[in-house]
């Protein structure tokens, strides 16, 4: 009731229909398209609520765009559902009929970098993932090897039959702590340490002939788990990538937040404890030394009389060998110490754990939850923790993504 | 060169002129109103590309809006400009006509609830500052005492010679820790403890028949800031509010971030050492136990023979008190600290210091700024320290912001 005074206190007596221009269809058209490029298929009510369009004018928009196929209808929306969350219900989970932009229009490669491969994946234009591929390395690869094997496997997947044309290529790299490049479109936000003199995407564009955009490995596999995985029922969310480094993206309203620069969702380098074990940052005590890989290894290194591999104690953990499981916890209890500091500052309705150490599934995510219930202020304590369910294909898909939301419409 | 192929796959052939009904410009209207009204005067390109409207479409609503007296003209854009930031440019800081709401079609009132005074700022429809007024009361004074002194500070504002008519109230609330009220329009995110008892925004709007809305203080202050102070030139930055409690805003593209029920900001309650001393919260060694004004005066007791005022801390840290002078810098750095952490979260601009510590100007901006450049990531550390520049306006202020944009349009 005391909101009724007041209301269209400023708009009353424009006489908008003799006034105003009609409005640039054109740019309504191209709104909504980037729209599902970005964010993949959508109801019609939420296409108007991610423009900010009218719902008349998307109806419309849409009409134009299924008569000439651009767009295609499918089935009823399915993402699942936060119980109880009046937020997911905005356009998705209800039922309703998908706008899905035409598959057959063409397709991208996905390209994540990783310790010792290249890994690719195809997602078609109506966001489909396609076929993958992968090349092994040698650890430490430089930069014109990760050239030759991406040109490598593009070319042999874009060659098999019935692939639909190359628009564009996404790389997920990781970021080499200390050397930066500047946010401009065809450069990734960060290299690897010994890859600075060799500009990847531009002489992947210049080879391929298309566009190439590159973006951190933890932003990719974030927008990965928005599209097709676990994010997909939350609109405010953290991923934190727990892998050789230590990553993470912030989420606000479905979007990757990239911060001023491109250097935002560096959670491994938030200390647990500003007096721990010195950090590859010349910090002490990060996140990444107690819940990157080669910690966990390092921990388990008496144990087995070597470092184990990620393998040997994820698959240790699952068959109940205490020492494995023990560090696991350690790591998910740091990880969610970080987590709850993050829910303070940010108030996400999720935690989303990838990268190798996600492979523990409730064996890491347990603790980290129990942690965070145990640190974060109440008002903040209630979140979702979850693993990713992409896997090691989070990367590649969301570099996939990051080039479908990326090709100029 | 590599961007050029792909371009427009989607959208050929989309004969929008035929198909595509009128965009509804009175939605068109109310969103350029709305824009204007969350983010004040600005110009005609920032206002497109503020509300995503085509700049035709801004052109033609707000050709209608000047003819009406809605919207007026004001001199040139006069924001300050981060020297050297590309993105500080976009529409502010340039020459350029703004656009500003017409000041004489009302005005709000924006309070805060401080630990011993309720403080009270006018604000008109076109943001202009108005007359403010305070009232004193005992220490940790009662919601009925508050909602008295509101409704009196309220009445004497709107009665004054020459008062536009009053369209609605902001509140400045601080955030009762473990107390929580869901977020509903008229409802505080936090109330004080021992106020759960009166919705203080709904006795409020049915007394004086207007829209009462509430934020968190520091929400508030970084809404002013935005609006009228230190944070003008910036489009992503962080709040810091060093008073009795820690607390602060997150702030992206402008935009305060409140995350999903309105928890994001408590930066008082993320560790500098997690086996510090207890916190009122239940943690270890947070911010707040460092950089609070309790902490800095009870950092001083021995020198002084009993607990300093915060103004005779800052008085002597000017003067050149040795001890003074130190127990800001602890507090600086142990904010530094945290504001590092949030740097590599989050990739702000700036810092932006407010709060009664924030009184001490560079002698705590200083040992911040030093800190962040320790602490952060190379990548994350080129960012602005500063002082907010509206001191103890910067809540009642920012609660009139949010009351003008908050008013149904």
């Amino acid at each position: 009731m005391s909101a009724r005074r007041g209301c269209q206190w400023f708009n009353f007596g424009v006489n908008v229909g003799t006034v105003v221009p009609v409005t640039d269809l054109r740019d309504a058209t191209s709104r909504a398209v980037a729209a599902l490029r970005a964010h993949g298929p959508m109801t019609r009510a939420e296409l108007a609520r991610r423009t900010g369009l009218p719902k008349s004018t998307v109806s419309g928009v849409t009409a134009a765009l299924l008569a000439n196929g651009t767009l295609e209808e499918t089935g009823a929306a399915a993402a699942p559902v936060r119980p109880g969350d009046p937020r997911a219900g905005r356009g998705r989970g209800r039922p309703g009929t998908l706008l899905t932009l035409d598959a057959r229009r063409g397709e991208v490669v996905g390209v994540e970098f990783g310790a010792s491969h290249v890994r690719a994946r195809v997602v078609d234009a109506g966001h489909g993932q396609g076929p993958g591929a992968v090349r092994r390395l040698p650890l430490a690869y430089g930069a014109g090897d990760a050239l030759d094997a991406t040109l490598d496997l593009v070319r042999e997947l874009t060659a098999r039959p019935g692939a639909a044309p190359l628009l564009g290529v996404g790389l997920a790299l990781a970021l080499g702590l200390g050397t930066y490049r500047p946010p401009v479109p065809t450069r990734p936000r960060g290299m690897r340490q010994g890859w600075e003199d060799l500009d990847l995407p531009a002489a992947l564009a210049d080879a391929l002939g298309v566009p190439v955009v590159a973006d951190n490995d933890a932003n990719c596999a974030a927008r990965a788990e928005l599209l097709w995985g676990a994010a997909r029922p939350y609109e405010d969310l953290v991923l934190v990538k727990l892998h050789a480094g230590v990553g993470g993206a912030v989420v606000i309203d479905r979007q990757v937040q990239t911060g001023r620069r491109g250097g935002a969702g560096e959670f491994g380098h938030v200390p647990v404890d500003p007096r721990g074990p010195l950090c590859r940052c010349g910090g002490r005590g990060c996140l990444e030394v107690y819940a990157g890989v080669p910690a966990v290894l390092a921990a388990l290194a008496v144990q087995h009389g070597r470092l184990p591999t990620p393998r040997e104690v994820l698959e240790g953990a699952a068959a109940g060998d205490p020492a494995c499981r023990r560090a696991l916890r350690d790591a998910g209890e740091a990880t969610g110490q970080v987590a709850a500091w993050l829910c303070n500052a940010l108030n996400p309705q999720a935690i989303v754990l990838t990268g190798a150490l996600a492979g523990a599934g409730e064996l890491l995510a347990g603790p980290v939850r129990e942690s965070v219930a145990r640190t974060a202020l109440p008002l903040n304590a209630d979140v979702d923790v979850v693993i990713g369910t992409l896997g090691r294909d989070a990367g590649p898909l969301g570099a996939g993504a990051l080039a479908l939301a990326s090709v100029p419409v």
